[in-house]
């Protein structure tokens, strides 16, 4: 039986000891089954001891039906916002610990990936948010994040105040250190480390998460990943702030300034091993001890 | 205009000072405008100095088209149970503070029933849990909830050790005070208390807050409401068990029994006034500052 | 060198496999030094396979130098309990993983021991409280505990609502499922699992840590260990209490009634080997990661 | 009876309205009394309407017996750092609602201040924390807070990872937005946003509070206030950090620098009115209801 998959690009996390090697071998596997490979170009230039045809994201945008990231979890997210607006397909081989993205131990490689081409997996959807940011009601900036939209203080001594409103109702103001809009897939990020729930990945949610809030009795609110979320700095506050989208800096915010976050149209394809079980590792991470 | 609601059934909590001359001015202000009226048969046992018609659930049940709630979020948690499973939509005067579920306060029953009748007003849905027990694999019992089931130790001194599945998907064994499955409603009412993320209405999510769990990495879970939630008393454990269902003891739990907690199929018709607005009341209960 | 410890108690929790094999392990380690031991009676009971001198607990007291406790940090409790008064210092022997109270791994018991008893160790003082039920202003009984007191909810379905009282100074009122009044030594038992902080046992406190409050910003407070705390039952309130020392039921709790705890004047005297790291039993036992 | 306070200084928060209308009764008050009454210069300067007697702060802590904040708590934090070394009694009166340590209310003050003059007073003491930066091993600044010295991420989007040791003992290593160290009076400031405990004024204790931990289980720590904290900047660290003392920049921390942070041996004296109330403030300030 032929693979459904039959381009397929590679993208590494190239400061990772042995990344070659893997990627080597998972090169060798796809060619063996007739499956063209193109390895990102970035990840190409960075590691020169590989000899493969690179391409740049936008080729592989085009010709891929199917990306393999090595690397982990970071290195899922980076590609995720890249390929997610295409819709193709993505999994994930993991260097380190098992990532909640990365989800295929370096040591089974070979196997899962064989079970994969013979579509034998598991299809999962992942929401990505989609962040713009408004000076004076005008657009300045956007940014895509598979885990989520920080608002965040600027500077580490001054906390700030921002107005949150869910589908244009008011919900609060907050003074805080930030508030973090969180996907399913973020919740189990910086999401969890500030007090937020774990939200299951098929549960259309997203998380509103308060940092460090001045207010006690402020808590996480978990609502439909098709709502609109509107963060603006508030006219009382006094102090800036910025938004960091998957742990990147987009923009700095003004007092006045408005981040909206909404759901993006189209999701990311994450495909899972067939024995895959989000709650095994999640206990693995967490170290929930299976009987104390 | 005639209203739609012809037939309107009241329940009232008994003890509050004052419930009857609310009552009697509600049964006024719908006899005017010629709908019927029928006065439940405990509240109108406990409250003599009425002199309206009486009815059993089951006659209300078959009888109305509105069921009016004179009381508190309690009285409302009672008569959701009661009345969901016919269909039947309910609204809410608080005697006291405004309470999530009781929206319209006593000042200002008159008009805000006046707009319901006529057809302002905003219709809510809200689902409720039904929990089932299992003794060596039977069932032993069942009962509803719209705010949480909770699997609670039975004597406070010893924590129980359960093992939580969701869709038959092992999740963790937790040793804790107790666990409790919420509904979105009752995430702001002992689930809150618990750790637990807010849970918007519109939401079709259940959440799984541990109590106290000595495992500190323990997080809320937030699923699918249409997830079938079950929790063992763990055959490694040592404690006897409880069920509570909104507050009312349904069960004792032996070790090895189960409970098995789903959304029913049905739904609670929760009429809002349509200036209605769930964060108001959030900031209001939570006391949130609009600007600190 | 003779050893400064003359005569030695031993407890056992004989539940555990295997304790009699360690306790005649121990019994010749001690003989063979010339040291007198005594099992305590409720042990030897339940250990007929042990042919060792038994004594009741207070003949213990009277005859010994040093308490050798063979099980967990429960037995440690109760044996803490039992012989504070007499200034008899303890050491933990644990068959299980290391308690933060029973400290000596059952492998390695023997050389532990050997310099314990050759005057290697460091010494602990552990505060416990002593909580007296008031009832109608009179004192209806009391009980001591090492880890903490909890004024607790009597049914698990009804929450309970208290006055704490600070050197007679009002604090709060609480709606909540309890009141825990924990030592330092406490503060990693049930005190944490509730919310509570780490107390490093040298620092000479308390800690208040409210249950579910339902008031979502209470916070534990930590304050001087010879405070006189003071937890009513509000009259306001409408449920019944209990209050629990180290997880043993002491009393029932009426509305009105009164516990006042305070520190106890004498202290436990701990010992431990001279290797013996709090912070290492904490990272050990709460997985901390030594480097991510 | 005439003051025990013969020269008064005064400090203002210029940028409040109103401030010169206080500060000019505040003045005529105690001219009135026949003491010597100095303004601080730089409140001079920015309050030119004020025709009074300026000094510069090393004057004050020369002169004054006595200094009289007017403000709120982030003006005591500015005046305690900068006369705490020459034991100044301080009292603070407050423009706005009451604060932890300004806790006159403008409405009041001139019989709380007369009070004070006449001897009717508490004093509390308060401790205060050094911090010390070290880069490779050599000190390169310090500083001081009233509230806490946190270790804090220099760039929002990327976490710090840092070795705590208490009295040279390793606790842990933390991957976090950072760690506050917080005095009993920082524990209800930043601290408390952070998820630590109340720590009553009395309680010589300090407190170490990890900011949004990686690793779940991480907890507050309350210490002896005579500790040695040191927060290092793990090697195997990636990102960089800063040190912040009561909301002030100090330093940029580098990979393998060290942070030490100690009670520094004088205190502040806060004299409070004879009626003051710490757990009232506290209930005001948290919203807790006396009775629900």
């Amino acid at each position: 039986m032929s693979s459904q998959f039959k381009t397929i690009g590679i993208i590494g996390k190239t400061i990772d000891p042995g990344i070659d090697q893997v990627i080597t071998g998972i090169s060798e596997l796809l060619s063996q089954k007739k499956l063209k490979v193109l390895l990102e170009e970035r990840t190409a230039n960075q590691t020169p001891s590989l000899d493969m045809e690179s391409a740049s994201p936008e080729q592989l945008a085009q010709a891929c039906n199917l990306i393999i990231v090595v690397g982990g979890d970071g290195t899922m997210l980076r590609a995720a916002r890249t390929f997610c607006d295409h819709g193709i397909p993505m999994i994930g081989v993991n260097l380190g610990r098992l990532g909640f993205l990365a989800d295929i131990s370096v040591n089974e490689y070979q196997a899962r990936i064989e079970e994969i081409l013979n579509g034998e997996y598991q299809v999962e959807e992942r929401t990505l948010l989609s962040a713009t940011v408004l000076h004076d009601g005008k657009e300045v900036t956007h940014g895509d994040a598979l885990n989520d939209v920080v608002v965040h203080k600027l500077e580490a001594a001054h906390m700030i105040e921002t107005d949150t409103y869910i589908n244009d109702n008011f919900v609060h103001t907050h003074r805080s250190d930030g508030i973090i809009t969180s996907t399913a897939t973020g919740s189990t990020a910086y999401a969890l480390s500030g007090g937020g729930p774990i939200i299951e990945p098929n549960l259309e949610a997203m998380v509103i998460v308060p940092i460090c809030p001045h207010t006690l009795s402020n808590r996480p609110i978990a609502i439909k990943s098709d709502s609109r979320v509107r963060i603006t700095m508030s006219s009382t506050g006094r102090n800036k702030g910025q938004v960091i989208c998957d742990g990147s800096l987009l923009h700095e915010l003004d007092i006045g300034d408005e981040v909206l976050i909404q759901s993006k149209p189209t999701r990311l394809q994450l495909l899972h091993p067939k024995e895959y079980d989000y709650y095994q590792i999640l206990r693995a991470k967490l170290h929930w001890a299976e009987h104390p």
